[in-house]
């Protein structure tokens, strides 16, 4: 039994997509038949989502239709905003807040449960209740949303209040469409498993928002964050890095399980980071992040000579959405807003043909015990 | 690629257990090593439990200190009951509300994330979410959980507001045993996946109340006590059997996708319910299901001779929660409030020992698109 044990899957195909291709060797990642580089950069992410949905680009009435379906369902209930503003009052971590925002949106649901509006609506509400925990934990109360604005635009106004720059927006967007979709990553196929059994879509996305929230899954670009920061001033940024290795720890935001090459999503966000800092004239962060991946690079070179460590997609994150405003405890959250477009795709798309996923396990208990009386125990 | 595609997963091992063995050949469970009709009947849900976690039973002082334990946990947060009381009053279906109950459970943990403490308060507070819905659904205001009550005891208290019989609270507890763990099924899957990125408990079993609610997973012993009032009123119980074949419509509480014989479950079910019909002086409705299953069966295997369909698992539950209590519509919600013993059993497991489970797609999507603005389109 055990020899054909598969405990990760890893190599192991359960579905067939046309969302996302990943190519760990070659370093590309293709999202919705687009090259990353040809689409992140140029794509709102309402055009991302409905290129995922649909297969296609929308022509400008479908674009404009998609945006007001999306933008009506923001609003979330009262129960869901009470819920997550406790969360934050209690100190819970934000993905524990996203998870309970995320459960509750069949609460505005309007009629019959249907995958399609359900998609709709878990996209629409996760960010707005994200934002609610966020404001809260800073003692303000939550912004409602506009449905004048995009969707990145919309979520950086919920966020501060303030409606957000075209650079910023453009930066948000552009870090969205970059991680909308990555193959069957856990919360991906967390999502699939769940409505394989003809469950709705609210309960597949609920579903990966947890599994997105584990450390092993989630990431870390927040504390890429902290590590560019020390490093920003140490004498030297070699230190930060030598200093992490010799401790026997991890130095984050380098090294990606896929990838044996430079994760194709560092490039993308590493040119909008570049174009962003450039045009706020503020290239300081932005040259320091650059020379550190250099040094690092080197340095876990010498560390590792077999083993080939370069910026995975959290290093750049953590440059990009510290520009464009995002708080650094909220870039778990921010990703989630993104891969919410990705989940829901990826539930339609089980749905669309569907089979029960449901494995075996292999059992190594006792066998044959007897019962005995608790006082005779 | 598509040669090695494994969509359903069927008969691949993913995970060791030493939780329960299911051998679907000769209709044989094990439950924390103890065959099922060993175990079942006698044992508390706390006792069943506590074999699950801890791979032994308990001895007096353990149980009492455990039954303590989940007792302390049952009383949820204000904004858990305001959700589910909402979702009721919206008409929502009862699995949702008891999603969005399970994912609030960390508003009341308390102290840090500890994935045992979450698994107690999972399965302490889901019966606490899902009493609330139904007295809602009812118009009536929640009851508040007692902490001298057993688990199941409490259960049917929270329900209608009156302390149950010793027979009731029987009849449940042997269900609850029977359903308790049933192997790597979707919702048990889910559960792992979501806990193998090092996210926590409540999250695992939260997404796995979504998969849970699925009809092709959480089942339909509802359906079947339709149908067995149906048989009850009919002249003939088989015309109901027939005229269900005749529409090409399935015969609920007959097949199941892992046993090729009788479910072993349908005889600790079957014999719960004699017992209980029986203490009560109303053999009447236990008959008439008993002589439904002899008709059943034999028209079925007429129908299809190749295919051996038994009762399975759904069939007796049905007649058993009929006779202690339980509405119909709670079926699923009881079934999730059995299983989170499972569940959380299993997420304790796969953390003991991790490994991230992440499979792969096999991409069949469009290649190399070339972004075209809005206004080309």
């Amino acid at each position: 039994m055990t020899a054909d044990l598969q405990r990760g899957l890893e190599g192991v195909a359960v579905a067939e997509t046309r969302l996302s291709r990943v190519d760990g060797d070659a370093g590309e990642l293709t999202i919705a038949g687009f090259p990353l580089d040809e689409l992140a950069p140029n794509a709102t992410f309402e055009e991302t989502l409905f290129a995922l949905y649909e297969d296609r680009l929308p022509d400008a009435d479908e674009l404009d239709a998609f945006q007001t379906e999306l933008a009506e369902k923001r609003h979330a209930s009262q129960e869901a905003i009470d819920t997550v503003v406790a969360a934050a009052d209690r100190g819970l971590p934000p993905m524990d807040a996203v998870r309970m925002g995320t459960a509750a949106a069949s609460l505005t649901r309007d009629g019959d449960e249907d995958p399609r509006t359900d998609a709709a609506l878990a996209v629409a509400q996760l960010p707005t209740v994200a934002a609610a925990y966020e404001r809260a934990r800073d003692g303000d109360d939550p912004v409602e949303p506009r449905e004048d604005l995009s969707h990145a635009a919309n979520y950086l106004y919920m966020l501060d209040g303030e409606e957000p720059s075209a650079e910023r927006v453009r930066g948000l967007e552009t870090y969205l469409n970059s991680v909308v979709d990555h193959g069957l990553n856990a919360s991906t196929f967390t999502a699939r498993t769940v409505v394989s059994t003809e469950s709705d879509v609210i309960s597949g996305v609920t579903g990966a928002v947890g599994a997105l929230k584990g450390p092993l899954h989630g990431g870390a670009p927040g504390p890429v964050l902290d590590m560019l920061e020390d490093a920003a001033t140490a004498d030297d940024p070699g230190d930060v890095v030598r200093e992490t290795l010799d401790a026997g720890e991890r130095v984050m935001g380098f090294g990606h399980r896929v990838y044996n090459v430079r994760d194709p999503r560092a490039a993308v966000l590493q040119d909008a980071a570049e174009s962003f800092y450039e045009g706020r004239d503020e290239t300081a962060f932005f040259d320091a992040a650059r020379e550190f991946e250099d040094v690092a690079v080197d340095i876990l070179a010498e560390h590792k000579p077999d083993l080939r460590l370069e910026t995975n997609v959290e290093f750049y994150t953590a440059v990009l959405l510290n520009g464009v405003g995002v708080p650094r405890d909220m870039f778990t959250p921010t990703f989630a807003v993104a891969r919410a477009g990705g989940w829901t795709a990826h539930c339609l798309e089980q749905l669309e043909d569907n089979r029960l996923i449901r494995p075996r396990a292999s059992y190594v208990g006792a066998e044959d015990r007897e019962w005995t009386p608790v006082d005779e125990r």
